[in-house]
Formats: C-alpha cells, sequence, structure tokens
C-alpha cells in the first residue's frame, strides 16, 4: 500500500525561500509568516497523510455504485469528509463572512497539493464545490451568496459544474439543455449532462449544481449560454431543505481511475434553476474562475507525480536487484537496492526535478492570482492568464509521464494493483482531459493568449528572464543555471517569431506547433523557477543556514533540470519551426 | 466499441515493395510472392477483425477467474481458441515436422501484429506456447521433442515460462526454486514463482511450463540456474496425460490491463519436471529465443499503436467539435469534424508515422531473424541483436505513447471504459515491462551490444545508413529523408563517441545514458525504414503503381517523421553528453 508524506519542508522553501511571501505587499500576506504557515502545513500534513492517503486505494477498488437513483461513496469516504470539514479546510480561502478563513490562495493552494497527492478522487468533492462557491461568490446576488455559500463554504452542501452534454465538450455553443423562464423568475431546467464530477454522492445534505443552459429564443451558439444553480434539494427562504428537484442521477460512469469520484450522466427533467450572473452570459460566468480551476488541474499533475515520486523511491531503495556498476554498494546483502543503476537514478531525478519545479511554478502562479484579486494587479492577471494553460497543459502531460516513471521502477509490481503504483497513472491521466483538453490548452495559449493586450504579458515574461539573467550573470554559483536558460528562453523567443511571420498567412503554420510550444514554454518556466531556486538556495547558504544539505539537494537537483530536461527545448523549436506542411499535408481520407 | 481492420495492405508494401522478401535468397521466402501472403493476411485479417476483435473488450470487462484452484477464461475465449487452432495460426513457422507449416518468421510476424492488435491479452496465451515450444525445439533432446512439441505446435497443450520470484525479476541469480535429482533421471521442483502469464486456463488439455530453478550444490547465483519441463498433467510415454503434478495456482493477479490473460503465482511442490537442455545453463537455454520474444513484444507496442491509432481517426472523422481555423469544412453540418483541426492532425500524424514506420522496422528484424536461422547468416544475428534491445524498448515506450495520444483525442470519452480507449492504454503498458523491463534493455544496448564482437555490428549499422545515403543522395525526390537521417545519424554516432571516450574511465557515463541512447538509436532506426520506404513509394511511382494515392501519402508521412520526429536525437544526445555527473551528484539518501 503507497504511502504519502507531505512536502511541508519544501513547500516552505518555495513559500518563504523563493517567493519571500511574507514579505509581499499583498493584503493577508502579512500574516503569513514562517512559523504560521508551517503550522498550517504541518496540521494539513498529518490529515492527507493519516487519513486521505488510506483510503486512495479503497476508493480506486471499491469505486463509486449508483442504488435507487442515489450514489454512495467508498467505504471511510463520509467519516474523512467529515474530519475534513471539522478541521475547517473547506473554506481556507474563502471570505470569513460566509464562514471562511479568509487566507490567500497561496497557501490554499499548498494545502491543495497535499490533499490532491494523498487522495484525488476524494479530493475532487470539495474542489469542485469550491469552484461553485467561487462562481456563486463571483456572480451572485447578495442573496444568492448568502443562502448557497455558507454551506457550501463549510461543505455541508457540496457543488458541481454542469457543462457537457453527450454531442459537445470543448464546443459547447451546440448545447441542447433549456432553460424555460417561469413567471416567479425561476427556470426550468431541462436536458441531460454528462461527465459530472461529484454529481452525486452521500457526503452532503445537498448538492448545488451550477448549469450551463439556453434559454429558448436567445442567441446563437455560444452567445446564448446562461447558468443556473439547480440544487438536488429545493431550499426554502429560512434555508431549510425542502423537496427533491427536477434532477437525477442517469448512470455513474466506469472509468480508468479516480473511481472514488462519482462521474454522473445528471437528467435534468424541469428541475427549478436559478439564473446566476447575466442572462446570456454564463460561459463569462462559467470561466470568471478559469485560471484558478486550471491552476487546480495543473496541481493535480505535480500531486499525482509527488506522491508516485515518494513510493518509487521507497522501492527503489528497498528493493535489491543487481549490482552497482562501480561495485557493490551492499556488499553484506544479496543484491544492491535499485537505487544505485544509474537509469534508477536518471527516471528518479526526472521525477525529482519536476515535481520541484512544478511545485515552484504553481505556487508562483497562485501568489499572481492572489495579486490580481487582492491588489487587482493587471500585470499579474494577464501573466498569470498567459501561464495558465501552461500550468495546465505541461503540468499535467509531464505529471502524468511521471506516474508512468515511477511506476515503471516497480517493475511487474507496478502493474498489478497491489502496489497502488498503477491507480497514479490512471487517475492521473483525467487531469490531461477535464477542464478543457491538453489540446484546448494549447490552442487557448497560441491561438488566444500569446497576442492578448498586444502581445504584452509574453514580453513581460521575457523581460523577467532577461531581467533574471542580467542580474544574476556573473554569479559563479548559478552559472549552471543562467546559460541554459537563456538559451531555452531563446528558444521560446525564437518560436514566438516564427508563430508571428508565418501564422498571419497561414494560422496552421501556428496552430500546428501548439502543443509543442505549450511544453517548450513550460519547459522555460520550469527552468526559470530552477534558476530563481537556486539563487535562493545559494543565498540560504551563503548566509550559514542550518540545513545545509537541503540547499545542496536543491542545487544538484536544479542542475540535472538544466543539463537533462532543458534541452527539450531545441527539439520542440525545430518541430514547431516545420511548420504546417506535414501536418496537413494528407486528406482526411488518406488516414 | 473499438473495432479492427487489418492493414493488410501495408504489410504487403514491407514485405513487398520495401524488402522484396519474395527476391531473397533465404529458404522459404521463393514461396512468399505477393498472392500467396496476401491470402495468408487476408484470412488473418478476417479471424482477427472479425473474431479476436470483439473479444477484446470482454476479456477486459470480465477478467479470468479462479475456481477451486483452476483458472476460467473469459466467455468467448475458448471458442475462439479452438477457431485459432483449427485455422493452423498456431505453428504457421514451426517444423511441418511437429505439424507447422514451415512458413518463414516474418510472415508469422506479420500474422502476429494482427493478433496482438485485435487482442493481446487472447493472443498471449498462443504467444507463450510459441515461445516455450521454440525453446523446446532448440534444445529439447528428440524425445522430448516428440513427447512436447506435436500437442503444443497445435495448442491442444500451452506453454508457459517460469522465471521471476516474490524477491527476484531481473537478477535471476537471487533465485530459490530448487530441482532435486531423482534416481529416475527427473527433478522435484519446489519453490514460488510469480506473474506467469497464462499460468492456468481452461483453453487447453495440458500446460507445459518450462521453469528455471536450481539444482542444490551447483554453482552460485546465475551459474547455478537449469530449465526445467514441468507439466501440469503428467504425460505417460504413448502421450496420455495422466495425473495432476505438483503445481497449483496460488492466486491470479489484479492488473492493470490484459484482464483476459490469467497471471498467476504458480506453486510448485515437489513436482515432477525433466531437465531442458544442460544442467546449468538454464538462462541460456532460456535465452536462445529472446530475440524472437523481445522482437514480439516489441510487436506489441506497434500492435497496441495501430489499433488504437485505428479508432482514434474513427472518431476525428465522426465527432464534430468547433470549426476549422481556415473556414468550415462541414458547413453544412453544426459543426467540423475534429480532424479538421491541426493539433489533431499533429498527434494522429505522431501514431501514424510511427506505426508505420515500426511496422517496417519490426518485419526488417524479423527478416534478419530468418537470415540468422535459416541462412546460419551471423552478420544478420549480430544486427538484430544489437537491435534487439531497441526493437523492444523503443518501441514498447513509443507504442503506449501513442495508445496515450490516441486515448486523448477522444476527450472525456477516451478516460470512460465504454469506448475500449483506455483499455489499449492499459494493455500496452504491460510491454514495457515485461520480457526484460525497458531499463533494463537500455542496459543491455549499451552495457552489452553495443561492443558486442568488437563493436563490429553497430558499425554495420551505420555502414548501411552511410551506404544508402549515398547511394541516394542525388535523388530529388528523397531530400526530405536523406539529410535528416544523415543528421540523426550523426548524434548517434556522437553518442557512441561519447559512451567509448567518457564510459573507460567511469561506465555511469555511458549508463546514465542508456536510456536516451535507446531512443535515439530507434528513430535513426525509424528515419532508416521512412527512407527506405520513401525510395520504395517513389519507385513505384514512377513505374506508374496503379495506387499512386497509397505511394503518395506514405511519402507525405514519412516527410513527418523526418520532420517532426526525427529532431528528437539532439535532444537525447544533448543529454547524454551531459554525463553521469547531475544523475548520479545525490546521496541515496537526499531522495
Amino acid at each position: 500500500m503507497p504511502t504519502y508524506t507531505a512536502p511541508v519542508k519544501d513547500l516552505q522553501f518555495v513559500l518563504h525561500d523563493v517567493l519571500n511571501v511574507s514579505t509581499l505587499d499583498i493584503p493577508g500576506y502579512d500574516e503569513m509568516e514562517a512559523d504560521f504557515t508551517n503550522a498550517v502545513l504541518e496540521e494539513a500534513g498529518k490529515l492527507t497523510g493519516d487519513v486521505l492517503a488510506p483510503l486512495n486505494a479503497v476508493g480506486d477498488q471499491e469505486g463509486c455504485r449508483l442504488e435507487n437513483g442515489l450514489v454512495y461513496t467508498p467505504t471511510g469516504f463520509k467519516e474523512a469528509f467529515e474530519q475534513v470539514k471539522e478541521g475547517g479546510w473547506t473554506g481556507l480561502d474563502m471570505p470569513e463572512q460566509y464562514g471562511g478563513q479568509n487566507m490567500p490562495y497561496v497557501l490554499g493552494t499548498a494545502v491543495g497539493e497535499m490533499f490532491s497527492a494523498s487522495n484525488q478522487a476524494f479530493t475532487m468533492y470539495q474542489g469542485l464545490t469550491h469552484g461553485a462557491a467561487a462562481a456563486i461568490l463571483a456572480h451572485g446576488t447578495d442573496a444568492q451568496k448568502d443562502k448557497w455559500l455558507p454551506n457550501m463554504v463549510s461543505c455541508e452542501w457540496t457543488g458541481t459544474m454542469n457543462l457537457t452534454e453527450p454531442h459537445c465538450g470543448t464546443d459547447l455553443g451546440l448545447m441542447r439543455t433549456k432553460a424555460e423562464p417561469q413567471d416567479n423568475g425561476t427556470y426550468k431546467i431541462s436536458g441531460q449532462k454528462i461527465f459530472i464530477s461529484a454529481g452525486d454522492h452521500d457526503l452532503a445534505d445537498n448538492i448545488v449544481h451550477l448549469v450551463l443552459a439556453k434559454v429558448p429564443g436567445g442567441p446563437e451558439g455560444i452567445k446564448g449560454v446562461s447558468l443556473f444553480i439547480v440544487p438536488k434539494f429545493l431550499v426554502d427562504d429560512e434555508g431549510n431543505i425542502g423537496a427533491r428537484n427536477g434532477v437525477s442521477v442517469g448512470n455513474i460512469e466506469k472509468k480508468m481511475g479516480i473511481h472514488g469520484n462519482a462521474t454522473c450522466v445528471l437528467n435534468y427533467d424541469e428541475a427549478e434553476g436559478y439564473l446566476l450572473g447575466e442572462l446570456n452570459k454564463g460561459m463569462r460566468a462559467m470561466f470568471t474562475m478559469m485560471n484558478e480551476a486550471r491552476l487546480g488541474v495543473g496541481m493535480q499533475g505535480l500531486s499525482a507525480a509527488e506522491v508516485a515520486y515518494q513510493n518509487a523511491v521507497d522501492y527503489a531503495k528497498d528493493r535489491l536487484q543487481g549490482r552497482a556498476v562501480t561495485g557493490a554498494e551492499n556488499p553484506d546483502g544479496p543484491a544492491d537496492p535499485l537505487i544505485v543503476h544509474p537509469d534508477i537514478r536518471r527516471s528518479l531525478m526526472d521525477q525529482k526535478s519536476f515535481v520541484e519545479g512544478a511545485r515552484a511554478f504553481i505556487l508562483w502562479g497562485a501568489k499572481m492570482i492572489d495579486e490580481a484579486h487582492r491588489n487587482s494587479d493587471k500585470d499579474a492577471d494577464g501573466l498569470v492568464s498567459l501561464l495558465t494553460p501552461v500550468i495546465k497543459g505541461f503540468l499535467t502531460d509531464e505529471g502524468y509521464d511521471m506516474t508512468v516513471k515511477a511506476q515503471q521502477i516497480y517493475g511487474g509490481h507496478g502493474y498489478i494493483e497491489e502496489h497502488g503504483m498503477s491507480q497514479f497513472t490512471r487517475d492521473a491521466r483525467i487531469a490531461m482531459i477535464y477542464e478543457g483538453a491538453n489540446g484546448v490548452q494549447a490552442l487557448d495559449l497560441v491561438g488566444r493568449k500569446l497576442a492578448q493586450d498586444g502581445g504584452k504579458h509574453v514580453m513581460a515574461f521575457f523581460e523577467l528572464v532577461k531581467t533574471f539573467c542580467k542580474d544574476n550573470g556573473d554569479d559563479e554559483a548559478l552559472k549552471d543555471f543562467i546559460e541554459p536558460l537563456k538559451a531555452a528562453s531563446k528558444d521560446l523567443q525564437a518560436a514566438g517569431m516564427y508563430f508571428m511571420q508565418n501564422g498571419m498567412k497561414n494560422p496552421n503554420h501556428a496552430l500546428s506547433g501548439s502543443n509543442d510550444f505549450m511544453h517548450l514554454f513550460g519547459h522555460v518556466c520550469l527552468g526559470l523557477m530552477w534558476a530563481q531556486m537556486a539563487k535562493a538556495a545559494t543565498s540560504q547558504l551563503a548566509a550559514g543556514a542550518a540545513d545545509a544539505a537541503f540547499y545542496e539537494t536543491k542545487l544538484a537537483t536544479g542542475r540535472y533540470y538544466m543539463a537533462r530536461r532543458l534541452p527539450a527545448t531545441s527539439m520542440h523549436l525545430a518541430r514547431i519551426q516545420s511548420g504546417a506542411d506535414t501536418v496537413m499535408a494528407l486528406d482526411a481520407e488518406a488516414f
């Protein structure tokens, strides 16, 4: 059975040594002293390691079951959910007014990594609720907020997001679900929604579905889509739960992974719904929280890689097989541990250098979201919007690959379900798909974000890299970082230039390279993170920090990334620069 | 439900236009006229598409069950197995003397691709039997061959390979299973073997286990391992099945995939066994057929990619979502099919160019195995031995990635089990692990095969590439192929040079790059295949071949590989040339 140990020290390193959160002029950040964040992270670490992690395999093996129209979660989920609620973890970064703790999003994100890593399927129940509550917070009337939020912040009631229909996922303009206006100002919602995560379950007294639907007679396509609050049980003005609403579970899907989370077909049959935000502005309302939602999924890529890596390390140290080529390292034993072998090291270093780089990237993104929301910082908002598809797409692609590498270290023991390594890959796989499939992320990046505000934000990113390299170019201790970062950034700029020069003539020249560009960009971001972490580590070492071994390890891990992973940028550039010709050469019939 | 259509035309292209099999001076190849191979492939295509493919999902969903010590296969497997046996498919390349059809291995391989693609779990029952029969054919006494082979060639009895024990997989020197010699020349086998594919089932009257075990008092470690024939039921001298032998099924594993094949824990308790080959030469006997066995697993990588690709294409043509950026292509419909989008194309072209390149690579390898066996061609044997770890490791790593890409095209519909795309990835995953995990393949390549016979075979490979480029460098029609192939081959040579110059000082400098070298080598091989296929296609076009569209498509697909996939070689080279320092920097405790 796999285990999970929360990486508190590394999270603290990023928060304090790299981002220096407690010194930043962002409302709420002054409370983020190291002792405080450490206490929060330690508590979250205990809960996730001791309670949620042991339920991860249970959820996978039992799955959810549908009986008489109701969904039942796996053994132990209900009790664990109560513990999470009692600890106040569900409203960490929600306003105090609705029962939350008003902590910065960056701290919620650090805690969120632990929740996802220990039990992704379980964490989605509260994650979806958080997303739905955030949408109500952003677009609801005061009356709606008062009615729905307190119970959602505490997770007495949970939430869902209803976008997909059988014939449309990405292309929501094709949507058929209808919302008929009623005389009393409510709507009757009818239609079928699929792939609704946490769509039904036994963890909460009520479920607040946010549903996209079209009001008949409205504008065609995506412009006629509105967002509605549709509760499982109706709620009266005093907040009492009343009759069952017209929404039922048609089925729960058999999936590759995240078995502990019920993925539902929801049938709406004249269900009572309440317009959330403006009529026909449903997509905008649903996507207001898109950066957070997508950052949250990117984090799942990191989380899956982290827990899989931890268990791969344990196995590599424990399993005795073969001898080190440079001489026995465990001469008294029957064989050496796997970790002596260079190719095992190569795999573990791939994983470790990804995980730690991704952690810094995610927390940097979360900090920018705080700046955008709490300081109304438009530059931070623009930069994090640009980077959001990279965070989501790159980190989930890579995160998945890392779980596969971790599984590989177990050999045949990774393929059987007993050790849990298969589950990590099967669960991680969904993050490449939901919340906008990664191809859509790449399209968003190249087709939309790059040119947003006249390309201002991508220029700001390059400026950031350039300034860092200039300011630290003379630092001998950072020489293994600055030059590779410069070279990688140059590749990224050349790719952007290629798109500018060729995308106008034929947009396919840009879009054929979108996936490679997203990965190229991701590597440059992780390269930047590693350069910044290296600077932080050398500063700590120069200042005589107590735990020198931690910082030395940090530097060695970063050097690996720069030497071994960053060279991918030139490959991506070559692919991009080959343009659309070979990609689009064939007629559809020739496939 | 996914479907499978055998790629008969493409197999014929490789056999006849590229390899020119019927003109080769190899015993049995003169029968390989295009009409004959076409008839065989068409028949195999019907059986696999109509009978085996529909059982693939059944096998995944039902799995095998263990009841009262006996394993039962999924619904329909028994009937399908009878059809396979009746068609004579199980002994295609086995000697006529034992009931086989004595066809070349290259044709058996072409047929094998179809079997694996349509139903990998099912095909393993006959695949393991073929491997065990081949070992008996190579090492058995005449009496042993007469006793066991006829029933194994016909698959009346099936076979297994028993290597792994709970504490040892790769490092078989740690083996504990014992073989006590008896006065009558037999042995009593006792011990536990795990991960035994097709270890028990209801498809055959008997199962012939080939078991590695140690005779007490023999040499230490791997040098004391011998190979034994241990049947499930004892067989008398007249070939009649008698009493149950002392081998029982301890358990069947719950696995990520290949659910239709029973992966057994087998407990041997003084089971009667018969020495196969020489005492203490068990590893050699087991690995005589290693090139074939590993090529067969490499083929599974190709097969999984092929069937996943076929279904991804169907979905991409069928599913309407979004509009082409260059203008609607299905203006009368609600949206355009997915296949209009450049990033979908990119993914499909990755898959198509891999599958067709891998097919040529596999069949080239199979042809060399025929040359080695039927012509005792030492050069062919040396070259295919060198390339075997590349075929196994590169094609299964890439094949798996391709199934993930195919699954991604389905979006959320790829994550639910209904469409079968998840099964392709879950089944394909095992091929990276069994028959020597891919890390072991890379070690075999760099640590052993490169330097074998004084590096003669790798030099022969480079000579092959060089000669091809020289002979065709002036051909304008091939210019998109020759220059990229030269560049990639130069990267491979530079990597080999790096190992030579640095591996002596510190073998970790070579072994840290083993995985990258295997992939670099794989890309060069597929680059060479594409260049050869391009030459064959241009020749056919110049000769006015009837199906010009097929050959034009072949050229366009090859150009994609050269432009978009081959640039990976420079990334692998950069990683290799960064050496062992960053890979081995950390103490084990630092992970």
